[in-house]
């Protein structure tokens, strides 16, 4: 696979992923959309979907990764050259950005509507961040951009995300196991779409499931970045958590598959 | 493939998947219908197994386009002759237009209970309408047959219809590079369906996701002609910008696909 | 396909397809049953996975027709011989009625609750059947096994369960386009089934659905033939409609495939 | 396939099953989960994709059994050697208390919180267990380990499990006349995985559907083991139907295929 292929296929891929994965939770939270209130299953399905789409465009061409923790896993497992990953993460992070700010313009009037209005300026923090701590920091849109605990905890949080991301890409990672070693089929991208329905599903309940270092990183910068009134902290507090338990989730699978399948 | 072929395939499968896309909006829209208010992931489930059907049932005729937007893609992509482009386009606007006529029909009871409803009548618009702007023109049922903006500024709008048909479009073509160009197999038109799914949920919020041009304008026409008293008006003035919209994202997505996959 | 292989085929794929199809109507009507109220989704997709596990169980068998609507347009096409109809349809029937059966034995505790609720006895009809001409003799569980019409019209009953079977029977003979002729195949298996929901979500709020004749006559006779105190009555009078219907359906589907594919 | 495999496989399929199944009922469960209430759909397509997961990372080393009903089933058809079953028995049900385990770490805080409320401590008996004998031995979160019966009655509750486990055994037996007799594919896996949420939207209304012998008794194990304050009993005597019924069941379905199909 050569650099441009990565390049481009993971820039992309990553960037339709969070385009559509950011996207429903715009979509589910903000006012004056159609879709407001759709509720938890529609997040899901919503993720699951955008996994598929941002998959199913980029694995012709890159392999579709799409996630640095992905990425570890498959060089453990020997998937993946050490000196590509370097540039899967660059271009993984850099996707995560541009697809958060076409979320933005996407929904920019319901952005503005939705943060002109004074009952929701004046809320604390954005729903299922309710811990006090978090208050004074998380704006009432971050959730559309990154993930945040129900409550708050280093530990728990960090263990919630390594086990949820130790069955995504142990499912990733046996892939080779039931299709011939061919690498990532069709099949395979609906597979890990719904895997990743089942997850959210399964145990986005504490964190809200990133699952992904740059599913989180790349948005809150976006989140910092963007001119927004009344958009609130980034919470930078908690952002390692979603970046460090993936990839220790990432390289726990990695491990594992090891250990038990190869 | 004949000139026939595109005919009968694009006509059969587009009003199939008029016929069950508006076809669920008129099922969660009207009274006395069972699934009156069965919400969002109703509407997209429904409208990406409308993909699924009019696909599935064109696919080994025509190839499955059934969107002007996709046709323009594939042309550009080198995917499609342009001298198809015109039957293409008008076979499709014939299906859309036979197919909204289908949905009246089958809920011709339901569409008579609701818009015998003085209460519904008396509504200023649409449900998810809810500009002030719209309020004179736009009918009690129109949001059946065509989109809407919950927002209405040209530009937002146009924009969020551009993303979304980019991304929808961008699938499609890069299906080659899975399928190892085998053409739109059964794998394909699943995907495709669930990717619509996807931007349904998540990108559908601001406009009600046209992106396809006769998906939009056909229906309208249909609304326009069909004697219905109480119906209102078909808001001709929004009418420009799911068709253009689209268009505009179908050209791009066959731009991106030769800068960056070709 | 031997007599005894349509047989077996179609009598447990059939009992299959209504043990679980009547199956989540039982689940989302009854008191006592912990997915009591779970919505119309719920109802569209335990269809539809109905279909996915009936036909899959048997398509190696009879080849998982299991409704006389796509025996009848299989004929039609040629796919079927027609002197095996008979034995189809009646193996389907048999089929059916043993599925609904199995329904009341799953659902016994449940149905009894239910039907000795004081409030639920009184309540004129189903849910669903809200017309005044039905109240004197549907009961109150017959919607679990039957389909019954939001609004009563012979005429326009009809034309929704025709309509809504074209669709059903054309993509299932289009299925030989797209598999290149191999008969149904497991992935022919799984898009049927998400067409059926689809046809649920889209086109089923009228009358229900049926789009299968013995889908409704083989639960109907079992709800006149079970004994349970306050069932209601049958509702013989609509009977016709779902059985009529379909079968008109599958025979259109057959000619226009004749018409415009073959 | 060695006994290395076979353990291999399974203990960590079974893991990921009953990770992911036990961890949507914590998600809907539990106090301070964002997917708190999320319905029964959550549920049904959660276990589905529990199943999905699970049985797509052993399919290729152990078969994915992940469930003594299916071993037996297997076992009398001769898809599986008997002296096979007892490591698959074992493997299975260590792999459930281990997925068991992971869903206490992956929700700890919102056992915690959920525990501590004084609200559902007083609570009689978790959702969906109303009968009145269970209230004194059943406690308030066993519902996210183990099934219960809405109405319990030992006769009726192990037909249901009987019957449910049949549909799902059959189906999971008639793979080889689909598949050409090539052992669990990966669409065999998906369609598994929509045949188990089928079961669970159409028959798991009167008992949770268990299915499964592990899936309930190693869970319930965990549940005795755990030292959560206020968790209340594990409801031993119920415990004895969802491992007997599901083992009828798979027994049942290994003979009607010999029966009907072989």
């Amino acid at each position: 696979m050569s650099s441009s292929d990565i390049f481009t296929g993971e820039v992309i891929g990553t960037a339709v992923l969070i385009l559509l994965g950011a996207g429903v939770c715009a979509a589910v939270t903000l006012k004056r959309s159609k879709a407001q209130n759709a509720g938890w299953l529609a997040i899901t399905f919503g993720w699951g979907f955008a996994v598929l789409t941002g998959a199913y465009i980029s694995a012709g061409v890159s392999g579709a990764h799409l996630n640095p923790a992905v990425t570890l896993g498959l060089a453990i497992q020997g998937g993946t050259e050490w000196s590509d990953v370097p540039l899967y993460l660059a271009s993984q992070l850099l996707g995560a950005m541009i697809g958060a700010a076409l979320v933005w313009v996407a929904y920019y009037g319901q952005f503005r509507a939705h943060l002109s209005d004074p009952e929701i300026i004046s809320t604390p923090g954005p729903e299922g961040m309710v811990d006090e701590r978090l208050e004074p920091q998380a704006g009432p849109v971050l959730g559309i951009f990154s993930t945040g605990p129900e409550i708050r905890n280093a530990v728990q949080n960090l263990l919630t995300e390594i086990i949820a991301t130790v069955v995504l890409v142990l499912a990733i990672l046996t892939q080779g196991l039931n299709d011939e070693g061919k690498g990532l089929g069709v099949l395979g991208v609906l597979i890990t779409a719904l895997v990743v329905v089942g997850i959210g599903l399964s145990l986005g309940g504490p964190t809200g499931y990133a699952i992904n270092p740059v599913r989180d990183l790349g948005p809150r910068i976006v989140h910092a970045l963007v001119p927004m009134a009344n958009k609130g902290g980034s919470d930078w507090g908690y952002a390692w958590i979603p970046v460090v338990g993936p990839l220790i989730g990432g390289a726990l699978a990695g491990g594992l598959y090891e250990l038990a399948f190869a």
